[in-house]
């Protein structure tokens, strides 16, 4: 069996060429790429170069403003609000964060949200980025579709709205949870489609409660919340948060990003950094972070697990193997990159191709 | 039938009493007092007037600092660190929250942990306290009692540690979700035990990963997260927030406070408000928010399904029922209460026994 690996530095130029081509400013596309092919590293794949063709869309349909003039149309010591002009959403996301981190330099604690934003890739890339600082790193964000009515109803009115946090530790890696609110997220469903497999119960629900399996039929049910009601309540909280108090879309006005290019989608998001060094001696904390690591992974199992992991973990060895092993990309999607690549008139992406012993 | 109430008064006056008799000075005890009613009227009956026996054991042990020094261990201007002194977790709690609120005022979003802490009733007690100054509330919480393993795990180093957010309305109810982490709180599975009823499938498995649905071998077992890995992740997360961070205990460090009545619990809490006036227009916000209730509440149903409720619209009603016609308490806890009073050389707790019409 063979195998294609992209490896970062050629996979995050091929984007950032490309988002050139369609007409994002140089500096613009550098973060965007750099951000998108950072989400294929950690193993985001729905959120990493599988985007570029669907942005690519948006942005040939106009839906997307190319030259956006981000801005802070609130401000507090400790808050911003930014209105991101219907910009990318990793251009708005990464001023959120950068300005959440001054901000919480300061006083200890720092939010920024944003409407007028919009999709901007996996929800643990802005969670993350206050650890640099040794900062805790909290993400909200709206969901561009809605898949989950509220519990006991029908009407999709709202969405898998992610919650993301990234908390630094010592020699350990640091602890990121990054979590649609609902069992699976859509991707998954759609994942299970292309491969023709059924999916296990819980997952979906069809309009009378019954389970569905057949991801075929998803269009017919909706994507159960985690936990039942409290999932629910969670993905309500986290679009107040994220959607209502930014004045961005939430419940019937999110914009479905992959029946409509053109809508302004309205985007809200939030991020969030904690100083540790606002509550006390940072290595002393990383210190108590790596224990408590340590001492959940190195419990008993249950009988037939191999291995305990901690939330993140396994993105954090992922990421570490694909930037030394490069990325596997399936053949599907690297021919419709290749294609675009003809198309704008751009080099294709480089890839290696190795052959897997078979097991 | 016949059915036993309290005003919520004489209930009030009765744990204020109670409390001074314990030795907590007056102005503390009518704070606890207050905030163990409210939550009696708000239907956690779990975290009421049924923990003031429990509280009496540990205060008369010597487990509680009757005469605590609350103080502000570290501060920034959106946030600040209390070291509670091992006094009552209401107290600490309501500090907490009275600067979390002043700090939002200022800066946009304030952010108060908390070490050396104790229990402090319903999460939702102080994610609702911020309401009151147009402001949203967050709280969470180390819970008091591992009940939870590392997905996968055996070792119990996890608690239920719960998730409290409170989100302001204009003429609807404020949205307050109020959750644990695990699919039901250990006090149901004391409940279902107490009854003889069985559990549902999916609040407990064995350490074998088996189902476990009767509440009388819950020791033999574990709560289940919500979500499974998600729920797990949830829970570590806020340990982090509510206790690491805080220097306050989190998991194999957190006391099992049924248990053992002696130790410092070192308990972690966290209450954050955010300034809605800070993002905008205040009554604009809550129009919109009030505009999403009524479609998520207006929406198709479910066959069998009579009414979409929103998180904390349940609570909204029995608190308005309650204070109307008293608290509902079972025979065996006023007659505990009355031994108590007895005890103490108090008046006994005044109510009221309504005959029930037998449906």
């Amino acid at each position: 069996m063979s195998e294609t690996r992209v490896h970062y530095e050629p996979l995050r130029l091929f984007i950032v060429t490309a988002l050139e081509r369609l007409g994002l400013p140089h500096a613009d596309a550098a973060v965007v790429g750099d951000l998108m092919a950072q989400a294929e590293l950690q193993g985001s794949d729905g959120h990493g170069v599988i985007r570029l063709l669907p942005y690519a869309r948006r942005i040939r349909a106009g839906g997307i403003n190319l030259k956006p003039r981000i801005q802070v149309v609130q401000e507090r010591p400790a808050m911003a609000l930014l209105d991101g002009d219907n910009g990318m959403g990793h251009l708005v996301m990464q001023r959120a964060a950068d300005m959440a981190v001054a901000k919480a330099r300061t006083c200890g604690i720092g939010w920024v949200g944003s409407r007028l934003s919009n999709h901007a890739g996996p929800a643990s890339l802005y969670a993350r980025m206050p650890l640099a600082h040794d900062m805790i790193g909290l993400y909200f964000a709206v969901g561009n579709a809605n898949h989950l009515p509220p519990w006991g109803g029908l009407d999709m009115l709202l969405s898998t709205n992610p919650i993301a946090v990234a908390v630094p530790a010592g020699s350990e890696p640091p602890v990121v949870l990054d979590m649609a609110t609902t069992v699976a997220a859509y991707g998954k469903v759609k994942a299970k489609a292309q491969r023709g497999e059924s999916m296990p119960l819980g997952w979906m629900i069809d309009r009378l409660g019954q389970p569905l399996t057949d991801p075929k039929r998803a269009g017919e049910g909706f994507l159960l919340p985690i936990g039942g009601y409290k999932g629910y309540g969670l993905a309500l909280i986290v679009g107040l948060l994220a959607g209502t108090l930014n004045g961005a879309a939430m419940g019937r006005d999110v914009i479905d990003f992959n029946q409509d290019d053109t809508s302004v989608t309205n985007t809200g998001q939030a991020v969030m950094a904690i100083d540790v060094a606002a509550f006390g001696d940072v290595a002393d904390f990383k210190a108590r972070v790596d224990r408590l690591v340590r001492d959940l992974r190195s419990g008993e199992r249950m009988p037939g697990v191999d291995r305990i992991w901690l939330p993140g973990e396994q993105s954090h060895e992922r990421r570490a193997a694909n930037l030394r092993d490069g990325v596997a990309l399936p053949p599907a999607l690297l021919k419709q990159l290749d294609a675009f690549a003809v198309e704008v008139g751009m080099a294709p992406l480089a890839r290696t191709v190795t052959t897997k012993e078979t097991t």
